[in-house]
């Protein structure tokens, strides 16, 4: 399913790689999700909606929007968003080129803009669903197998939702802000999204539920079980789908993020024996970072499967590196689409084999590198340069290469575009 | 109560800084904190225990610590690990000088260790305190205000805890793994953690609870209640109160430290107008940064304040920067135990104001910062080098220190140990 043009998956570190048996499971009845994205984030303190604060340039809506983009059975993602807003997703969904998506102006409570993005489904041109699957704009980090299983108990029983264990302690108060008592967390579990029901049943609960529950209800499998009679299935999902809720959430997302684009590195090693040779003792001394690598001489033929993928790339010139190198490499990768999701970092790396300090080439290599970075910001590629001696002598050299392995693994993780179009020394 | 010494304030962002009335207030009775740090961390998924993680090179346990330490009318800290850490604790107790720990060691749950922790108080050379406080090694970013609050509630009322709204909702499950109802959030809170308790009472609550109680409770405030009759005061808290229990709590924690820590830095000009002008551009450019700035010629005299808190610095050098500027920072940041608790960043900014290249100096800076920068890592400091040509052209003069101004917040902010030594361009 990968390929150019089609989201890349997105797998969370904290849940690890999806059961890819769900994906090839059979869902032959239409599903649609409804995402609601309306919120003001006032628990985070900042100015910024929570679902609009930006990861690598992304806003969070836009990660969630993908989770269930690239899950081939999905039809319909309807977000449900303010009507201020609808400027800035229009302009999302062209930018990250979302095309399940469509719009749908929110209420004024959780469950009225729930309720609206429920009823768009049974309009215009969407066909109606089977199950409609019910998120949150701001749990992006939801998986395929998840999805199944809750679209699948939601078929079957008419409702299901996904459940965590209480991490702490619930416990009632008194109205004078006293412990009344605590409840025993064996029997109890935090409620999270995502939620599933079959179309009819979520449609006929917001039918009959009253104004109360529009304005103060928070829990649709509540209205499921008290308007329709269903009992919800409860289904387990793992710790990742949690809100994100608080300014500490934020840094923690995007701890998720930048950690699963950082698990793999193609380093291009052309046709010489020595980029090859230091393409070789950066393999091994790589081992232990939990890295996927793999060394090509460049992207031609069969090695362009390099591009389809969250592949990192580091470039190894040898005496004169030529910027042709790596502006071939840009062109690729914006050929293949494959920064439109996610900036893809690039570091070349200049291997200096002469016997003596090149000093005069070191000014031209800092000024290459910035200007073809500045080109390469704008095509969504983070480039870095790191020049690097080959030293003769066999310890100084494994310190330079252990330097150099430590300098690429801290580019690729921490994604800085302040240290963007450095020239580096390893 | 700053100074050398005395572990710095550690003020976390989320929840702002606390009130300093709090801090002034008279507690005068003594006052005791039991912190149970023997959690396996099983559920980050990682093989070290979440208290154990380190964040800037320093143990979570610690930062824990010093929350505490820093509170003048909080006497002792009983830690109650794990006989396995006992070394590894004790090391941490040298290393980061805390100096009101006493180490006690942990029963096979939860409450066992805290029984061990609140009886050892009650033993040996510490005085009998009045009021305990009980914690958790994992929420290091509690504030002096809170633990104020909940003291004084402790005394008065017997037992008090803080608490904080549900994030999901709450549903009671069926033995089938059905819904069987959800709670009203309006009526139940998360019972987190700092409580606190009149020493009698939780001793005696302790003796009297049964080896059910020990073996799966998790409730403090309950056997309070149950077996002392006393009802906890409630008290909310701030979102930064949180336990960390994921992996991704780790990047949040990991976040907050390091935002904590780039608040302010010190640009240090010497006597050169040329350093003070490129530092006042620094001040206008930085405004916007949320960071305090100050200008200062040298570490003299009065300038000598900076080092008492949690400053970063930024040396200029004009022309041909000598080592000796930067030595001199680092052994007065060694002298004032600046480094004890966190690193310092410093940024050494070379100014070109020459109206050529300099093409020579360059080979011999790099390496004279990488030699620094090996020295200052090993007494905690973390030196980056940035060049900057003084351009009389007033765009590209306004482009340089803007690059500078991201390159050096971008330092402060990632504190990156891979790139220590570097030598950046602006």
């Amino acid at each position: 399913m990968e390929g150019p043009g089609n989201p890349g998956r997105f797998v969370t570190t904290e849940a690890g790689p999806s059961d890819d048996k769900a994906g090839n499971s059979c869902v032959d009845f239409p599903v649609a999700v409804v995402l609601p994205a309306g919120g003001t984030g006032e628990r985070t303190g900042l100015q910024t909606p929570k679902q609009f604060c930006t990861f690598l340039n992304r806003p969070l809506i836009s990660y969630t929007i993908q989770a269930f983009e690239r899950v081939p059975w999905i039809e319909t993602i309807v977000v449900v968003i303010s009507e201020e807003s609808t400027d800035l997703m229009t302009d999302i969904i062209y930018r990250f080129q979302h095309r399940k998506v469509r719009v749908v102006q929110g209420g004024s409570t959780r469950h009225r803009s729930i309720c609206n993005g429920v009823q768009a489904l049974n309009q215009g041109p969407v066909r109606k669903p089977k199950v409609v699957i019910i998120h949150d704009g701001v749990r992006p980090f939801v998986e395929e197998e998840l999805l199944y299983k809750i679209t699948m108990a939601a078929k079957e029983q008419g409702a299901a939702g996904a459940i965590r264990p209480l991490v702490s302690t619930v416990i009632a108060t008194t109205s004078e802000g006293f412990l009344d008592h605590s409840l025993d967390r064996a029997k109890y579990r935090a409620s999270e999204m995502p939620q599933g029901f079959l179309y009819d049943v979520i449609y006929q609960a917001y039918q009959r539920c009253s104004e109360s529950d529009f304005e103060f209800g928070t829990e649709c499998l509540h209205l499921a079980l008290q308007y329709c009679g269903t009992n919800a299935k409860l289904i387990e999902g793992p710790p990742t789908l949690w809100k994100v809720t608080y300014k500490r959430d934020l840094a923690a997302a995007e701890s998720i993020i930048k950690e699963t684009l950082s698990r793999s590195v193609c380093i291009i090693a052309g046709g010489s024996a020595q980029a090859t040779a230091l393409a070789d003792a950066l393999q091994q001394a790589m081992a232990s970072l939990d890295m996927e690598l793999d060394i090509i001489p460049d992207l031609m033929g069969d090695n362009a499967r390099c591009l389809s993928r969250d592949w990192n790339f580091v470039q190894v010139s040898v005496s004169s590196p030529r910027p042709c190198e790596v502006e071939a490499i840009i062109r690729a990768l914006e050929a293949a689409e494959r920064t439109v999701l996610h900036p893809a970092v690039l570091v070349w790396v200049h291997l200096n084999v002469s016997d003596g300090p090149f000093i005069s080439q070191r000014r031209e290599e800092t000024a290459a590198i910035a200007e073809l970075a500045s080109v390469a910001k704008s095509r969504n590629v983070l480039l870095y340069g790191v020049r690097l001696h080959r030293s003769q002598e066999a310890a100084s050299w494994e310190r330079s290469v252990g330097r150099l392995t430590e300098i690429i693994s801290a580019l690729i993780r921490d994604r800085s575009t302040a240290l963007v179009g450095q020239l580096l020394q390893a």
